[in-house]
């Protein structure tokens, strides 16, 4: 049950010959996740050997060219390989007119359902949840309506010690109660606290995918103790007025909101295509935040369950 | 004054891991023309070291997307560059509304005009010329409106003989008079064939791109005498019904307009992802057509100029 975080794009705007724009498919519990899906995404999957037909949701970020415009080739080609099953695109406006145009004059017979849910920037709330998993929006400041998104596992159902079990002879009935996290009264009239018979079989994970964004104070309250954060660093710390003007982070901003937030792990992004070294980048965000990894394309970022007390 | 044909991508429409769809840069005495624009086609420019800023005009097919949805990611990055010069892109409709779509929802703020011009694909005419080149539609029979394009160098003009300047002593009134293909009287009286000296410094060449389209004996009229003929062979030479039903051609089909229209040399691409051994595919072309060859990403194919008498 772990979360595993695969970087398919790393690169900002301008296109280089080394590197794709941003995209990454984010796999929670083997359920995937595309998030943005810049130019070659399709292809960036089949490298790194992730089947689209896979792919559970996608989370679109914002509607700069480098983050979406892999997105409807790869719908194409989901027709062509007959996917049945709905897709749900998460997106702020205008990706509905977009979707509408595609449709309209591309795709007119897709043998799948595309819908758009609309991600309102400004809220920080739950857009996606099921059993095991919650998505949260997360307002970004950037030149146009973006959203980070931030994935939780649930906190798993409670087990019951074996030990526990044995050692008092529970019965059926009972282990039900204790999974539901009651107490347990014995026929002896002991009471067994639920803390004492139980654990959680793992420890909820949690991922947070930051791009494009100033820093913001705000938004490091929004990913407090998450395992991972994702968070874009489009320019070297130097650059901070660059950065400012154009709605972006430099490696100092990112590694501040990665120490204000308390995080596991930080993975820096979405660079400018100046940077040929980017362990320099790397090296600038490690002053501030030592646990500091650069996004390299191709790369798998895996999120271990958390050892827990049985 | 010689005619280069980059290949950017031979798939098609399923995407590889190895393979890009359909893209090529067709340089006409240093013009560079883009000729479809699937999906990575500014990457694959890059990784060829065509600046996109020296595109002149972009030729699209047809509007399925293993043609033209790298078309926009590119639009966006001339934009990036600081592009002001127009740029015109020929395509079938309904392309102007899809670039409506695109400029309104996604570049309202580009530095340069993209001008769409309708290509009419039921009519092989000159869509483009200029002091140096022609290029003309080529109908060709898809599922969809599909047009090939006929790139043309015009005749150069006539140069007079060095060898008939000196013996001749030709005078710079009478060198203009041959330049402009008239005969030369000699104050003597004699008459100089204009045949006899002048030349031309290069033979026009012509390259034909014909993708997607089902066999076609009109087309190999059109593309009669071609120097270099591109002609797409999706299937193997055992798939004629598929082939024949998808609007698409077999190695053999393509072999056989080579063979009647008795081009220079045949090159072959667009294949199958179903197809791992393409010399398998060259082979069934050799059989028909000797001078095949395949379109292989990233080589750059020359037609160079003819000897021609001095």
């Amino acid at each position: 049950m772990s979360i595993a975080v695969t970087i398919l794009g790393n690169s900002s705007a301008k296109p280089t010959a080394s590197g794709h724009p941003s995209a990454q498919v984010v796999n929670v519990n083997e359920q995937y996740f595309l998030v943005d899906a810049g130019e070659g995404v399709q292809r960036q999957m089949a490298r790194c050997g992730v089947s689209p037909l896979k792919l559970r949701a996608v989370f679109i970020s914002h509607l700069h060219g480098d983050h979406f415009f892999g997105l409807f080739p790869l719908l194409s080609t989901l027709g062509l390989y007959g996917r049945r099953t709905a897709l749900k695109v998460y997106a702020p406006r205008p990706f509905g007119e977009m979707l509408d145009g595609f449709l309209r004059l591309c795709e007119s017979d897709l043998p799948y359902q595309i819908e758009w849910v609309e991600v309102d920037t400004t809220k920080h709330q739950i857009i996606f949840e099921n059993d095991t998993t919650e998505v949260w929006s997360l307002p970004l400041r950037h030149r146009i309506p973006t959203a980070g998104y931030l994935f939780r596992q649930k906190e798993p159902a409670l087990n019951v010690k074996k030990f526990s079990i044995e050692r008092y002879g529970l019965t059926v009935q009972q282990i039900v109660q204790a999974k539901r996290g009651e107490d347990v009264v014995l026929p002896s009239g002991e009471v067994l606290a639920n803390a004492d018979i139980t654990y959680r079989p793992y420890g909820a994970l949690s991922y947070a995918y930051c791009s494009d964004t100033n820093y913001s104070a705000r938004l490091a309250k929004m990913v407090e103790g998450v395992d991972m954060l994702y968070h874009e660093t489009t320019y070297s710390a130097d650059m901070r007025k660059t950065a400012k003007e154009r709605g972006h982070s430099t490696t100092a901003d990112a590694a501040k909101v990665a120490q204000m937030a308390g995080v596991g792990r930080l993975i820096i992004g979405h660079f400018s295509s100046r940077y040929k070294d980017l362990e320099a980048l790397q090296a600038e965000c490690r002053e501030i935040f030592p646990a500091t990894d650069i996004a390299r394309e191709r790369e798998t970022f895996l999120i271990e369950p958390k050892a827990t007390k049985q």
